[in-house]
């Protein structure tokens, strides 16, 4: 069966809105969602860390999905999380994406116990892909260590790469460190393996290097700057580019990330209902926010047609 | 409202059996946990770490659980695991675990998120709480830092007891440093704070400093002499009794503790099907099998009644 082309550029892990009683907020999503696309990103990572997604149930997850796409979000343009703890969750989660139509998924080691064995992984992983059982799967591997604390190791990544060829698509590696990132690019990018950075701090390098895109928290707010790299990653002014949004990322990650994201949206949408995080996570005070946003205006910051 | 006499002594976190498929084993389960409570398990912990609850979905700890009922165990003996990293699942399992009428529940903090503030666990836990609004909730906060990578803090602790007296009824402290339990015991039991050590190596300790017994791993396979210390703590042979189950424990956690605790159920219940674990996790490989079962051999080990 032949594959759809598959996705590269700039993914945003696209942050989750709550109501008051915490509750998911299609609505927004939706409009956020639309926004992104509009805005730069060439397809949306929905479910990821920022999106606060473990902390949301396999069935809050699949109604928002089915709020995206009956709001007008194309499921080619979707690469939801769908790793789990429970492997019968990530299973769940893959096969309602698998029929959807989503151009891939993105998934997470279980991530309970720690230590545990390569083989366990290969388990997880074989067990999902075999349980799915559909050609159509793409399948990103999500290497997040310093949240995680399971790594996706390259020989893991050979393994499944071996087994399921043209199904175990890539990688997303927010490992935060460039040598792990180039040691996968070296590895796999030959195969067909599309290596994207887990920051745009690493985009340019990564394009440099044969990978794909960045799918990156920082999408969720600055997706034209960062998309601008993307596409002009062999010019001459790529560096200064790059330069920018780095500037960008370094100011939103002085805070806790998740809430700078929705605190971003809430202050240039006038949308203060965006502030809100689902616990364990906290909206940021106001002496955090009023830093953050000071220094974005300082820097020329802009969310051009976010406001209403 | 008057509330119930509440659990002491020890209880088995315990194990979950598979079948071939990964599926959970609900028969060979409910025999386990009537074996347990005929051989010195004071109640059971089903669904916690070594009960690999984690690697299963809401829906089929929900299902084991109602297997259990059905199966004649008694839900005033029963302390179910019910804290996930999604809110909307700690809520929808501990509202099931008291409307069952279960002693207790069991509660991890959600564990996606490292570094998480205080403010974001209590109002995880006051939202569960909150939103089950069900006075016979007994509610144990489960610190366990060296794999949930998110502690209990005395801090926290302090605060929900503040708000929740009478609800948060005790925690298993499952750090391993017997000066944090320590630290627990003496700021919290006099208050009606209920410690549990999470190892049998500190239950006499424990006992000896107000706690109320242990929830630990090897309770799956050796309850009987465990609830020997927890019955006879005041008594002269007590350090007798305690050398005896610390020796024991230090011979099964030089393995993987989890497959450690099937094989020797496998081994000595004469059913091998008990050996498989869920991934990520494995079973023993045939040579940590043969250096567990002859050292628990040598060390006159047994399981009376197991096998059928």
């Amino acid at each position: 069966m032949a594959k759809k082309e598959r996705i590269t550029g700039v993914l945003a892990p696209v942050v989750t809105p709550f109501r008051k009683d915490y509750s998911p907020d299609a609505e927004r999503f939706v409009r956020h969602c639309r926004w992104l696309l509009k805005s730069g990103c060439s397809a949306l990572a929905v479910f990821g860390t920022n999106s606060e997604a473990n902390s949301l149930s396999v069935q809050e997850k699949r109604k928002l999905l089915d709020s995206l796409v009956a709001g007008g979000v194309p499921p080619s343009a979707l690469m939801p999380g769908t790793g789990h703890c429970a492997l019968t969750d990530s299973i769940e989660m893959t096969r309602a994406a698998v029929e959807m139509g989503c151009a891939g998924v993105l998934m997470l080691p279980p991530f309970y116990y720690k230590g545990v064995p390569d083989e366990g992984l290969y388990r997880n992983f074989a067990e999902v892909i075999e349980r799915v059982g559909d050609e159509r799967l793409q399948l990103y591997l999500y290497h997040i260590p310093p949240v995680s604390q399971v790594p996706i190791t390259l020989a893991l990544i050979e393994r499944l790469l071996g087994k399921y060829p043209g199904i175990v698509a890539g990688v997303k590696d927010s490992s935060g460190d460039w040598s792990n990132t180039k040691a996968m690019l070296d590895a796999f990018a030959k195969d067909g393996f599309d290596v994207f950075a887990g920051s745009e701090v690493f985009l340019l390098d990564n394009m440099r290097n044969g990978g794909k895109g960045c799918i990156t928290a920082t999408g969720n707010i600055n997706p034209g700057p960062i998309d601008r790299v993307f596409r002009n990653w062999r010019s001459a002014e790529a560096d200064k580019l790059q330069a920018g949004i780095t500037a960008t990322r370094k100011i939103v990650q002085k805070q806790p990330m998740i809430a700078a994201l929705k605190a971003a949206i809430a202050h240039y949408g006038n949308d203060p209902q965006w502030r809100t995080c689902r616990p364990p996570l906290i909206e940021l005070n106001s002496s955090q926010e009023k830093e953050l946003i000071s220094e974005l205006k300082a820097n020329g910051f802009t969310m051009p047609g976010l406001a209403p």
